[in-house]
């Protein structure tokens, strides 16, 4: 009998509620400077990257978020050149970014420079593009690279953790305000924005105080397994365009396994509840 | 020191992956004629009804699933006045049918009684309807129902478990073809047909077979956080009333907290993964 140990790792979403997977292997655990890290090889969801133990990437559906936070900002923005990525160590919405042929650079900016290191190591297909010569990697820390920033990116995204730990001052106005002076006059910001199950006074708060800076502020959401409840929120705060009114003529083919320029639009008719949210 | 036990139940979703919650209380727990059955009270999800093991409905999310099933068939059709629920003995698809001052009588069959029984008794907010004069319960197998009606019915919704156990012969062709007998010349159906991410073979064998009888043949679907990936899909099939092309004149205000007459069609466009599962 060679029955292999059957391991579980339970993520606690809330305190009462939590997603659990069987994990085969230990890739690398350890407290990087700025939090714990975690790389995993799981039965259901493939090579897994978690962050002060929460699931951040699984090679199985990544490509929801990746997908989503940046198609949605960038055919809604007629001619990105300039984009930020704030956070997104792993490299997945850089892959995404890549596939359009507008964008002459791309800079990202994560904290965490453990989480670039191990992501190229065990997560290339996800990661593969970090090194692509469009692409500028700065470790350090994105809300001050923000507040360095004047008129300078087309489209700023926010990729961040929860809001603890190391990605508590990217949700705060202050950052907000600092995005819309790092935007070109008609630039475009989005930020992941959790769920509305669990934590819908985030998603007002960041509502209220985007619409405080920006003339159009919009939700829209995508069905992500490993997130709690599923259902992910992303925040978009535009000075000029509207992500909701993109002409048809805008987009162009790209490769995708979940965005769509039909889903564009779809993606931001809200279920009631979350709806109400936004008001 | 008076700590309560913190006991904790995991419905493993697949082999390798699962939900895990607090419960707090088990009201019942007992092995019916037809399958295991659980009522408990969880922290994050309020009273739970398992069926198998498996979370069928929460007072937390339950809004989503009941209205989904009811409301897109029953503002597809210009004027449904019968109506059969198969399964659903929990009530909260006739609650929601009872919104729709058309249907004259809704006819529930649910094989199990203690359903019925135990869902009245724990789930009163989800259950209260099934009292409505409107409404007729009978305790028996749906699928000799449907083959004993003939042309009797304006919708029918298949609210059904997976398709093991006591539901196995809701997902076959000879269900549909009785289905289609038993519904009017105009008639339409709709069933729940699992979620795309670890059951995609489902999703596209019943496409298959309710295209071979169907002419108009659709999928949909809704974010449900207790259900696997969140990401739940619904099957309809028509006769003759495509449900993504509804007059907006045929909508009347309804009370919900998830569908609105934008999301109807919305829930309709289908990330490309899942758009792919139904060609």
């Amino acid at each position: 009998m060679d029955q292999k140990l059957k391991l579980w790792f339970t993520e606690h979403q809330t305190e009462d509620y939590g997603i659990t997977f069987r994990v085969n292997h230990v890739y690398e655990s350890e407290q990087t400077e700025f939090q714990r890290l975690e790389m995993v090889e799981t039965d259901e969801f493939g090579t897994m990257l978690l962050l002060d133990g929460m699931v951040m990437t699984t090679d199985k559906d990544e490509f929801v978020y990746h997908e989503m936070v940046a198609h949605v900002p960038l055919f809604t923005h007629p001619n990105p050149k300039h984009v930020l990525v704030v956070g997104g160590g792993d490299g997945g919405v850089i892959r995404e970014i890549m596939k359009h042929p507008s964008v002459e650079k791309a800079v990202l900016v994560d904290i965490d420079g453990k989480v670039i290191e191990y992501s190229k190591k065990y997560l290339p297909n996800i990661a593969g593009e970090l090194d692509n010569p469009r692409v500028e990697v700065i470790v350090g820390d994105g809300f001050m690279h923000i507040a360095e920033s004047e008129n300078e990116y087309d489209v700023i995204m926010v990729d961040s953790t929860e809001p603890v730990g190391p990605a508590a001052n990217l949700f705060t106005k202050g950052f907000y305000a600092g995005i819309s002076r790092a935007l070109k006059a008609d630039g475009i910001f989005v930020a992941q924005t959790d769920n509305p199950w669990f934590t819908p006074e985030l998603i007002q708060t960041v509502q209220r105080d985007v619409k405080e800076i920006f003339p159009i502020t919009k939700l829209y959401t995508a069905n992500v397994p490993t997130y709690p409840s599923g259902m992910w929120t992303f925040t978009i705060g535009s000075k000029q365009y509207d992500p909701e009114a993109v002409a048809s003529e805008r987009f162009h083919d790209i490769e995708t396994k979940y965005y769509t320029p039909k889903l564009h639009n779809a993606a931001f008719v809200l279920p009631k509840f979350v709806e109400d949210l936004t008001k």
